[in-house]
């Protein structure tokens, strides 16, 4: 068990960020929510799965929706203790700790909030080891833990429990009922045994977030390069392989809310050279093109950093002329099992591309 | 208690279409599902609300979702028993009884069909009074009984628990969730005691329903006109005033299904003289006027019937060319109060029309 600073909480948030993949909302809000926590004096403590009795109740917590939303859309925090304890109703126990779903973004710092409100421990582990945009895209679903029940609840006091014995047909309702909410809602589900959470979660997340933040800060500190230090940190861990794949200007961005989704497409010019980069996203990257080839595709990681200082950018903050560069990252192994690859790979997204992982794609021509 | 045969639930399938004023889903489907059960030796026993105890709890079971869907979209039957069963496992207690929360359509069957599937009684009273197309359109609703908890099913054995502190949300949030499940769903709500029951429902309205179809039957076998037969027997009973309010030819009908609603309207050419009729729906038809002028509003009841036989016709069964008859029916007072004109007149329905009682408006020009 460690407990988090104010400090670790910046850099969990900037490595949250990263790993958010221009997606998984801003982690911003989340990072006020659990700092205010922190100055009433509450605590934040991550412990490892393996600090947990094998049927200890872990219930996940985290939000839901458009990021372009939650960034207009702030939550009070109250939302979220409102779905956990309507899924403690709903299965009569109450949890033992909870975890992040995904590690990328506001969903990083959701369950840190709901840690120190609920004062319950949270978990250093999560099923997406990144960002995705939909509730099955998790290797609890790979790895075949139920989503339901689930609990959805808005800002009003609202809440939905969705059962279902399809982890696809869960995302579907809970998005309906999300997009009623407003296009944000907040949500506790795959309730599971901390047995479970071993044998399915992606281990160490919420540290690699912190390690992330935390290399990006002391490189701007040392003047140094802040994507050499991100290659660097990341060798040793299970996204052994980061790289810098363009470097470049955005010259147009195509956004839309859809469905409950922020989808749309950014085009990036080389600073040199010709050939354009062109990024698909929906609330996420999923796909880096150039001339038509396929540089990196998900499940691996496609993020976008400003050129000078290293801080990630979302796509809801893509602006014209932003000097950014973009940096791929390998998944781990857990992530790249063909069950896994059924379930977040390119045709999960409806791409037509072929996934080849990113470590072994042709150099740029 | 008295138990239905299959010509009860014939007549009870006619009058519960002249309820439904054009919507409420055609009772048909709903028949069906209950002279099956019949066949199968299964009974329905229909009780007055007096005959339970105070405290017994009643769960009344319906459909939701646009009519033009649930003809196409047939049930199994089995979607009604998820969410009663998980409405009760959220209760922690079984149901005495079910009960229609509307009288018109297919939703004065659906409760039958319960009945006799789950051996409980079902209730002879109802919240509407006719059909209406929102759940918070209910005398339960106006008179302070709250709608949820409410369970939501469908046919692939999903649901959803929604719980909620206002009946408007219930509604907002259910039919989000009903457009998810393809646009039709099987529901549980308003979940109350029998006390809450006599003191809330419209009595008697499934013997109502069962009145008008076997007046309209009867009609037939003796060759004597339906309308007549129809404002006789409804001079007797609370919907004291029955009459003729045009007869003629549809000429247009403008239908589309928008936000889970059936919305449109229909024109109508009157066989002698120049004035037109038209006729205003969200499910149910809303309003009917003539030049301008408001001939008949909600709550009060619009009502679609072939001229020559006195059958019911469904909004989504009008067609260009069908010789119809316009018949209104006055609303009991219960329905009348201002706080229920607050919640099912014409205002509740963004319509700019003044209530005005159907027997007191002027006659036609």
């Amino acid at each position: 068990m460690r407990e988090l600073t104010v400090e670790d909480l910046r850099d969990l948030a900037r490595g949250a960020a990263v790993l958010g993949t221009g997606g998984g909302g801003d982690p911003y809000v989340g990072r006020l929510l659990a700092e205010r926590q922190l100055n009433l004096g509450k605590r934040i403590r991550v412990i490892s799965p393996e600090e947990l009795d094998d049927d200890a109740l872990v219930i996940p917590t985290s939000m839901m929706g458009a990021p372009t939303v939650i960034v207009e859309k702030l939550p009070s925090g109250e939302e979220n203790v409102t779905a956990l304890r309507a899924l403690e109703e709903r299965l009569g126990k109450k949890a033992a700790a909870t975890m992040p779903v995904e590690c990328g973004g506001v969903n990083s710092m959701i369950p840190l909030y709901m840690a120190a409100r609920m004062d319950l421990p949270v978990v250093d582990a999560d099923g997406m080891g990144r960002a995705f945009p939909e509730l099955q895209m998790e290797t609890f679903h790979v790895y075949g833990v139920p989503g339901t029940p689930m609990a959805v609840a808005d800002e009003k006091g609202d809440a939905t429990v969705v059962e279902s014995g399809s982890n696809h047909r869960m995302e579907w309702l809970a998005r309906g009922v999300t997009i009623r909410m407003g296009g944000a809602s907040y949500v506790s589900m795959y309730p599971m045994s901390a047995a479970e959470v071993r044998r399915t979660a992606i281990p160490g997340t919420l540290g690699l977030a912190q390690g992330i933040g935390a290399t990006l800060r002391q490189a701007r500190e040392q003047h140094r390069d802040p994507f050499d230090a991100l290659t660097e940190m990341l060798a040793s861990t299970i996204y052994s392989h980061g790289s810098v794949l363009f470097r470049g200007k955005v010259i147009d961005v195509e956004r839309r809310t859809v469905e409950g989704f922020a989808r749309g497409r950014a085009r990036l010019e080389p600073f040199e050279g010709d050939d354009w980069l062109e990024l698909t996203f929906q609330n996420e990257y999923l796909v880096a093109r150039s001339e038509g080839e396929t540089r990196a595709v998900v499940p691996d990681l496609i993020c976008t950093l400003d050129t000078e200082t290293g801080e990630p950018i979302t796509t809801e903050a893509l602006r014209y002329g932003q000097r950014i560069t973009v940096y791929t990252i390998s998944t781990p192994e857990i992530m790249r099992t063909p069950a896994a690859l059924d379930t977040f790979g390119p045709a999960a997204f409806g791409l037509p591309d072929r996934y080849v992982p990113v470590e072994e794609m042709p150099a740029s021509a």
